[in-house]
């Protein structure tokens, strides 16, 4: 059984691992400095399909079908799959999965959603519910864009703060057995809101919820960053991983040093015109699963705290003048069983 | 640690009790025959607020405070808050329960997120997660019409097989160990679409879905409808039981003497023009926590399969020529412990 440590974070016992993971992305994201990582990049962003919505169904459908291909199972062996994104009713997840006949779970986290689908799967693993489940989410940029901001054609000028949603998506096979890497602990983060109405600086928003969580898991645990190799935020970006630090600061705590973002791995901001970094779920989603824990299964990186970070808010509750909302949960993972 | 029995059911070894619900409605839900069993009914069906998602947001505030009170617990109780909506980016839940700090996991099944919900919480309850978590889930009339069909101003024609979106919210208070109600056992489900494109007939493209879990559940555990005192369906409505006694009969399940409906048992549709009945998360999440968990606590009733509906749609997919997914969990609930 799972032990509760402090106030917010759960260790589990079983050994519970990421078997298999898949990354997918589109034309930017191969043109970033982790084009290597992506298992299928197609330069379509249309995937293919006659919308951008059924593209990023598209997309989830690729990642979890190369995930399980390489985990060597068929659908039918994945007892419960956890899945959204950032459109409107999940549809990128409902559409995606749809022919895969696995039970399904609906998860809305916004770009944490990896993060929380990671902690579901292991829960559920935990519980004794499951053998073998899959984690999957999944954005586009064509599709937010429209959705959350301005119609393309629009040609809307971004501000700096603003960040590029990643035409992307990510896939993980998590099963009670294996050899790594292990979901050691998990901290479901509590919405964090200081009062941000700018849905141009998500950074922003969702840095207090990063710094929360980080400080719950670090203090629950009693470890600080110098306990791994890397912690891995979601979509922070250059504005909100910049805020983060100083708020870790304050509480003592100093992450400069050992801080990666995937908003900021993702694409070359120099040459790429992404503004403050990446974002969407697919991001993180992407990143981890086809870089971190691919260098997790090589044995390059030992064990890193994965962090994602969430906006929860709409284009509705923005119109209507509220603030907003930011979540982060936080996934230890090891390459070892022990530590 | 859980079981997992046949394909897709698992039993809880713990004693996942609900401790407490509460169930908030509005003016509508006041005039109909269920009006007893609510806890709160507001005439006035903004909540006091100046918008109607501000409004979906208040009661999903108000049912987990209710329920939080009844259950002497205060949110620093509660280990997790499962929670989902059919908002655009869940924002009923996420604005209603922003200012709990209890830590937040987003769950998405549209109209099946209440039945979700518990299975997710009774899940982190087994696996030694929690030992208190909250299950939450709304829909507001005037928020879902204008969201997913019309402005309310325009006064569209509703079709016989349309149903009506309740205006309310349902929470309950999960614990392990307590006098019961039980939770036994969770059945996820998986997606299921029969091609139907109607976006005013839910029913139909639910029906599917229910009949597939059921029939799981019933095959798993080698029951009967004749073993439960009923089994509840979400928001089916008049079309989609009649589709579902239909679909069960060709499996050799004879449902119709031992089935209710939450939308069919909100509202009387000689009298409220609901057409074929309520429907929204509120519909079966207020029915469960107002009225089915306080007769299992109560003793009048020993045995019941709650399974909720959703429709996996948005008004983007339905406009993109796309059909509905639809998808059921189930939830066994006993008042007793054994059995």
């Amino acid at each position: 059984m799972a032990k509760r440590i402090g106030t917010q974070t759960v260790r589990f016992e079983r050994d519970i691992c990421i078997t298999a993971s898949a990354a997918v992305g589109s034309k930017k994201e191969a043109e970033g400095p982790m084009a290597g990582c992506f298992d299928l990049l197609c330069e379509d962003s249309n995937f293919g399909e006659t919308t951008w919505e059924k593209a990023e169904s598209r997309m989830q459908k690729d990642a979890v079908n190369r995930a399980l291909e390489k985990a060597a199972k068929s659908p039918a062996d994945i007892h419960y799959i956890f899945a959204g994104d950032l459109l409107n009713q999940c549809i990128g997840s409902t559409y995606g999965l749809r022919d895969l006949s696995i039970p399904f779970l609906g998860a809305y986290g916004a770009c944490s959603t990896m993060a929380e689908a990671l902690g579901l799967a292991a829960n559920f693993l935990e519980s004794g519910a499951a053998e073998a489940c899959a984690a999957v989410t999944s954005s586009h940029f064509c599709s937010a864009e429209r959705q959350f901001r301005f119609p393309l054609e629009y040609g809307g000028q971004r501000p700096p703060t603003s960040q590029w949603t990643a035409t992307a998506a990510g896939a993980c096979i998590l099963e009670a057995g294996g050899q790594g890497p292990y979901v050691k602990e998990f901290t479901a983060g509590k919405m964090t809101d200081y009062g941000i109405t700018d849905a141009n600086n998500m950074g922003a928003a969702m840095a207090p919820a990063a710094a929360a969580t980080l400080q719950a898991y670090f203090q629950d645990t009693g470890t600080t960053p110098g306990d791994f190799d890397t912690v891995v935020t979601g979509d922070l970006g250059a504005v909100g991983s910049e805020l983060l630090y100083e708020l870790l600061e304050r509480q003592g705590i100093d992450l400069r040093k050992k801080h990666t973002d995937c908003g900021l791995l993702i694409y070359d901001r120099d040459k790429q015109d992404v503004h403050a970094g990446g974002s969407g779920c697919g991001c993180c989603a992407s990143m981890l699963s086809g870089y971190f824990v691919k260098e997790l299964q090589e044995g390059k990186l030992g064990n890193i705290l994965f962090c994602a970070t969430g906006a929860l808010m709409s284009p509705t509750s923005i119109q209507q003048g509220e603030s907003i909302p930011g979540i982060a949960h936080a996934v230890h993972l090891s390459g070892k069983r022990e530590g």
